[in-house]
């Protein structure tokens, strides 16, 4: 084996402190109840920023101002995440605390004020405690650490049980660079262009231009593409910083390494994907709605997603029926022409539905599958050339239970 | 008091059969297990029929042929409905099993096939057993009878609670008529044009392209704005005979009396509603939901069902939360342009959000107010003179065991 192949291997125990150059450091500020609840990831130095936001028209302050710092400015040193409050339907106040957020930031870290973001998750319609929130800030700035990736993982969550944090190496030309990430998901995780908190980091050197077209890309075949409850966060972003630290330069002209970089980006992606559906809400299976053969990319997944969001299908995948006449429903309600006679639907490799008609299959076979803990449909719209995969999962009592008393649970 | 004033009341324990003339019959069949599967409601001589029907685009056999008989003739004697099997996803044999089943019906009841219409709900991609057809038919039909409407009300459930029910008598000129209905209705309550299976009858006289209008309006303010799971079904349709038999004679001319029908119309599907969103799946609450300074009335329907449907706020329902932050959530997800800095919401009297803000309010006293069985949120876009009024439920541990072990049930 040439030591210069290209390679792309998962981190052990991967977090976003497996980028070289990346700091963090979390800690109680008292925003919530004894859960950690304040983040400063710090990334100092040049770097480029690309970020992608919730498209809900009561998008929270933080989007508003983080949106507002992008544009002005790519450099971006630090994101300032807090969970318990998301400081949306905050009005004027909001913004304005938002924005006290990021001039204590820049005092206590001591860099420009147009290098910082905001972040926030949690309850609607509640004002930040600035006063807690600069506690938090000194604090934090105080302690951060290349070792603190796992801890800030957990400090941004709300109510997923577990932190969703994954890394990958790429080795290139003898050397090699990281992409490592972490993301908040559960409740409201379905996306418009963005979803839940994610913060990427990589010690590639790559273009904030270059970073958009990866980043909109890879968000869409991934973030954009799971489903837990159908409902659109006010909060949602994912940021990506690069600080070049490697020495090694994506650019469109080298092609390999251009498409090694973005591979390791959907992967990475994808892995935080998968954990945020696996650990959705009180989820005891993920299900992969493959839908092929759809007029479009487009059709493809609002199809999937139609499937994904019925929550009788996912109450039916709870109870381990495999009742495809909810799938079918599913796939009728969608707006567009689509010619029933030709869908196929199948599970697990058993056709149940061939040219929009029930076949004859082993139920109880078919019922055995769908105790696995990974489920997977493939729909064949059988009129095109258009896929989308969709991850969702089950509904359960347990989703009820941390929805219906989520209060009592921050 | 003048004995000729008009005057809309409720029947006691109304149902189909208060209608004079108007005759049903139910039994077991054995299309499932244990409870009445087969009914057959029976309106005898001229009549006038209009039909609404679901959009979804895996429409079950029963529509497809209900609709073309509809096309062809509107003077309908008999309708046949069984529970257990949705005969959709069927394809060709399920509409000839559709189409022998009228032929059976047309036999025994010695009518023409034209005058007859099919309705079924049940489990998707199974085939109607013909056998167990024939039986119910020649046992309904040999015990068709002017009492039977509660027992027909509770024979075209699935996993329904109670009979849905109700009739209005209607007095006019020192003579009267009557609306009377049954419904069906729970999962997949969200509709399009139609919903539920519901059966609805007068001895009123009324053309059938004036009843199409009536029904169509009344069904769009009534059916059409409830929601329980957000899922569209196969099999919703809504049917209304008038047999005249009261000599009352409805015409635009009279506007009075025209009036008066429409509103007894809408009083009837209104309770019908009502009743369904209340058993619906589990609930234990009926959410009314009333938009109000929408740009237009489709704006309203549509903010007002993005909350209706969205199971984190039905989350919050059940546990008593005032966790309104999903409500501002839902309706931030609308497609088109709102100007959220406009809006408001209240519940129950007391303002939460305003000018797209949190407002200070009593939380518990709120929380107080959500122990009641029916809760009304006001929304105002205050941005035109757009109006709806979305009937919802909350989402419980029952809709899951409901859902997920509805095989079970059966």
């Amino acid at each position: 084996m040439n030591i210069s192949e290209p390679l792309i291997t998962q981190v052990e125990h991967g977090t976003i402190t497996s980028v070289p150059g990346v700091f963090t450091s979390s800690c109680h500020c008292g925003i919530r109840k004894a859960k950690e609840d304040f983040s400063v990831i710090f990334v100092p130095g040049d770097t480029d920023c690309s970020g992608v936001f919730t498209t809900n028209k009561f998008a929270a302050a933080p989007v508003a101002v983080s949106k507002k710092q992008l544009e002005k400015n790519r450099n971006i040193n630090a994101i300032i995440v807090n969970s318990g409050i998301a400081n949306a339907c905050t009005g004027d106040q909001g913004v304005a605390n938002a924005l006290k957020t990021v001039e204590l930031a820049a005092r206590y870290l001591n860099i420009p004020e147009q290098n910082i973001l905001v972040s926030s998750t949690g309850r609607i319609g509640r004002q930040l405690p600035l006063d807690k929130i600069e506690y938090g800030l000194q604090h934090c700035i105080r302690n951060l650490g290349s070792e603190n990736g796992h801890n800030t993982a957990k400090a941004i969550l709300t109510i997923d049980k577990h932190p969703n944090e994954f890394a990958v190496k790429v080795s290139w030309a003898g050397k090699y660079f990281v992409i490592g990430g972490i993301a908040k998901g559960s409740v409201m995780v379905e996306p418009n262009m963005a979803t839940t908190l994610s913060f990427i980091a990589t010690n590639a050197k790559i273009s904030y231009d270059l970073l958009d077209k990866l980043l909109f890309d890879c968000v869409d075949r991934t973030f954009n593409c799971i489903s837990t409850d159908g409902c659109q966060s006010t909060n949602d972003m994912a940021l990506f910083i690069a600080n070049g630290e490697s020495g090694i330069e994506i650019t469109e002209e080298n092609e390999e390494l251009f498409g090694l970089f973005k591979q390791a980006l959907y992967v990475m992606l994808e892995d935080l994907c998968l954990k945020v559906v696996e650990d959705g809400e009180g989820a005891t299976k993920v299900i992969e709605i493959a839908v092929n053969g759809a007029s479009d990319k487009n059709e493809a997944r609002s199809i999937g997603k139609k499937i994904a969001n019925s929550i009788l299908f996912k109450a039916a995948m709870y109870g381990e029926d495999i009742n495809w006449g909810r799938i079918a429903a599913a796939i009728g309600s969608f707006e567009g022409n689509i010619d029933t006679s030709k869908i196929d639907i199948s599970c697990g490799g058993i056709s149940v539905m061939k040219n929009g008609m029930s076949v004859g299959f082993d139920e109880d076979g078919a019922n055995r599958l769908l105790k696995e803990r990974h489920i997977k449909f493939v729909i064949n719209m059988n009129s095109g050339a258009g896929f989308a995969r969709v991850l969702t999962n089950d509904i359960t009592y347990e989703y009820i239970k941390l929805n219906a008393f989520y209060k009592k649970q921050q």
